[in-house]
C-alpha cells in the first residue's frame, strides 16, 4: 500500500524544518518563492495532502456536527438523523454520527475521537451503561473545554447543557387515559428497568393516570424487563414474559408498552392465547417505529416526533455555535408527543 | 461560551513559538524542565486538550473507519453498518458515519473532511449522483493518496479498489425462476433507471431468467422508476405508476420488484384492484427490510444479507490497513442472496 508522506517526511527530505514546510504549503511571506516552489512541487509529487485541522488549530470552526447515538438499527435514532441533516445542511454544516452501542467505553472513545478537531460540538443520547453506571465525566469535560452538546431523548439532570425531550410523562398519561376512557380497568404496563429515564417517567405517566381515574396500581401488572437482553434477537424470551403476565392476570383488558417490540409481542401473544386485539385486549405502544402502522392489526402509539427532535437539536446547538453570548443560560425544549390511534384500540 | 484556548494562544501568553508549546506538551527532552512546566501548567488551568490528530501527524493511524453511506433511514445501511461495528470492535477499531444523502457533492464534502486524519481507510456504498454523474475522482485521489477504500452494494468497475457486492444477477434471476416455477407467465418488473448498478443488474437477471424459461421479454412488463423521487413521501405517485402497469397489461401473474418500497406497494396497489396475492399475482421483493416480514400478506424477498456484507467490507479493510504488501491485489467478495419465502408467493 502506498503511504502517506508526511510534514515531517517532506522537511526531512528538502532538509528544512516541519514549520517551513507548513508555511510554505500555505504560501506564506515569511518563505522565500524558491523554498516554497520547491516544497509545493514535492507535496504536489507525493500527493501530500495537509492536515487541515493541525493548520487550522488557530480557530478549529469545523463547521462539523458530531452525533452519538446508542444505537444505529432503529428506527427513531435514524429519524432524529434525518432532523439533524435537515437544519445542519441549511445552516451550512456538515453532520458525523458516532455509535456508542449502549456502552460507555464506546461513549466515551467517540467523544474524544470526534472532540479532537472533527467536530465544533456534540447531539448525544446516551448510552444505557452511561445511564445505569451515573459516570458524566466525559460530558461535563467536553462541556468545560467549550465544546458544546444537546443532550436529546436520553438525558440526565446532572449535566448543564441543552436538552431536548419528548413529553414522556404526558405521552404515557395520554395513552393510559384513552385506554381507561376506551373502557379498560385492567390496564397492564410493559416497561424497561428504571434506570432509563424515558422508562421512568413513562411508567410514572402510567401510574399518574391511573390515579387520576381513582384506579387501583397493582404492581402484578406491571412488567419491568431487563433492558440489557436485546429480546430482537431473543424474541422467545420477551414472548414467555408477557405470557406470564397474560396469565398470571386474567382480567388484563388493556396493554401499555413503552417501545415498539413490547407493543407488537404483546399484541401477538394476547392473539396467541385466544384474545382479539382491541375487542379483548387493547394496546397502545410508544415509539416512532415503522411497523406499528404495517402491523395486523395496526398499533396505536404515542408519536415521538424524532424528526423534529432531531431539527430542535441542532438549531439549539448550532445557535450556541454561533452566538457566544448565549453562555450558560440553557434550555430544555420539550417536544409534545401525539397519540395515534390505530386499530389496536377502539 | 467559553472558548476552548489554541496552541497559538498559549504560545503568545508565554511568549514562546507555537513549536516549542507542542514540545513541551508532549514532554520533549528539547525544551527545559522550567518552560514545560510553565506550559503544562498554563494549559492544565485553560483545559487545553492537545490535538492528537496534529500531535500524531507522524504515523496517523486512527484506529477508525469512515463509513459513508447514501442515506440513514434505510434498514439495509443501518445492518451494514452494524456488521462493519461487529468486526471493527473485535479487532480494536471504532467506526464513524457519514452521510452522503444521496449528494455527490456531500459526498466528497464528507470524504474530504474524514480524510483529514480522523480515519484510517473507508468502507463506502456510492451516491445514486455519483453514479449518475460518472465522476469518481474523490475516490481515485483518496486512493492515491494511501488511503485504503472498501465499496459495498453500489459500487462501480471504474475504480481500482476491494468490493462487497450481493449476487444481484443471481439474486433477481432465482427470484423470476420462482415465480415462472410457481406457475407465472407474465412476470412484471419494477425496478429503477439503469444508473443505479444494483437496479441494472437486477433487470438483467429478470431478463436471463424470461429467457432461460423461453417466455417473451415484454418491454410493456417492465417498469422503470426515477429513483430521483422519494417515494417514501411521495407514496400516490408511486401507486398511481404501479396502478398504470397493472391497468394496461392484466394478464400480469407475477411482480419482481427490486426493493421493499416498490414490492409493498405494488401488493396494496394488487389488493386495492381486487387480486388477490398469492392466488392471481405473487410478489416477491429484493431486500433485508423489516416490513417485509410483518406486512399482510407477508412478502418473499431475496435476502442481501446485509450485517454480513458489513462484516465482510470491514475485514477486507481491516486486513488491507494492517498488511502492506497487499498493494493493488484486490478482492470483489460476492455475498450470496437467498430467497426467503413468505406469504406473497404460493
Amino acid at each position: 500500500m502506498k503511504r502517506k508522506i508526511t510534514l515531517k517526511q517532506i522537511a526531512k527530505e528538502l532538509d528544512v524544518s516541519i514549520s517551513t514546510v507548513s508555511k510554505a504549503l500555505r504560501n506564506s511571506v515569511e518563505i522565500s518563492e524558491d523554498t516554497k516552489q520547491k516544497v509545493q512541487a514535492f507535496a504536489k509529487l507525493y500527493n501530500y495532502r495537509p492536515n487541515n485541522i493541525a493548520l487550522s488549530l488557530k480557530n478549529r470552526k469545523t463547521n462539523t456536527i458530531g452525533i452519538i447515538i446508542p444505537e444505529i438499527v432503529h428506527h427513531f435514532f435514524s429519524k432524529v438523523i434525518r432532523g439533524v441533516e435537515l437544519v445542519a445542511n441549511q445552516r451550512g454544516y456538515n453532520v458525523i454520527v458516532g455509535l456508542s452501542n449502549e456502552s460507555f467505553a464506546k461513549e466515551v472513545i467517540n467523544m474524544e475521537m470526534l472532540a479532537n478537531g472533527s467536530i465544533d460540538g456534540f447531539i448525544i443520547s446516551l448510552s444505557k451503561e452511561t445511564l445505569r453506571q451515573q459516570d458524566y465525566h466525559h460530558f461535563n469535560e467536553t462541556i468545560n473545554q467549550g465544546m458544546p452538546i444537546v443532550m436529546f431523548d436520553r438525558v440526565v439532570n446532572e449535566i448543564q447543557c441543552d436538552k431536548v425531550i419528548v413529553d414522556d410523562f404526558e405521552g404515557a398519561k395520554n395513552a393510559v387515559d384513552k385506554l381507561v376512557n376506551n373502557g379498560c380497568n385492567n390496564v397492564a404496563l410493559i416497561t424497561t428497568k428504571d434506570y432509563v429515564s424515558v422508562g421512568r417517567l413513562r411508567t410514572q405517566g402510567y401510574i399518574e393516570s391511573l390515579k387520576n381515574h381513582n384506579l387501583e396500581l397493582k404492581s402484578e401488572l406491571i412488567l419491568k424487563l431487563d433492558d440489557n437482553i436485546d429480546y430482537e434477537v431473543n424474541l422467545d424470551a420477551l414472548e414467555k414474559e408477557i405470557q406470564q403476565l397474560f396469565k398470571a392476570n386474567k382480567t388484563i383488558d388493556g396493554i401499555f408498552a413503552v417501545n415498539e417490540l413490547y407493543a407488537l409481542t404483546a399484541m401477538r401473544v394476547a392473539s396467541r392465547l385466544g384474545f382479539n386485539v382491541p375487542n379483548d385486549i387493547q394496546v397502545v405502544g410508544f415509539t416512532d417505529g415503522v411497523l406499528s402502522k404495517h402491523s395486523t392489526p395496526s398499533l396505536s402509539t404515542v408519536s415521538q416526533h424524532a424528526q423534529l427532535m432531531g431539527e430542535k437539536a441542532a438549531t439549539l446547538l448550532i445557535d450556541r455555535l454561533e452566538n457566544d453570548d448565549d453562555y450558560e443560560n440553557y434550555q430544555t425544549q420539550i417536544i409534545a408527543s401525539e397519540l395515534i390511534e390505530r386499530e389496536s384500540t377502539k
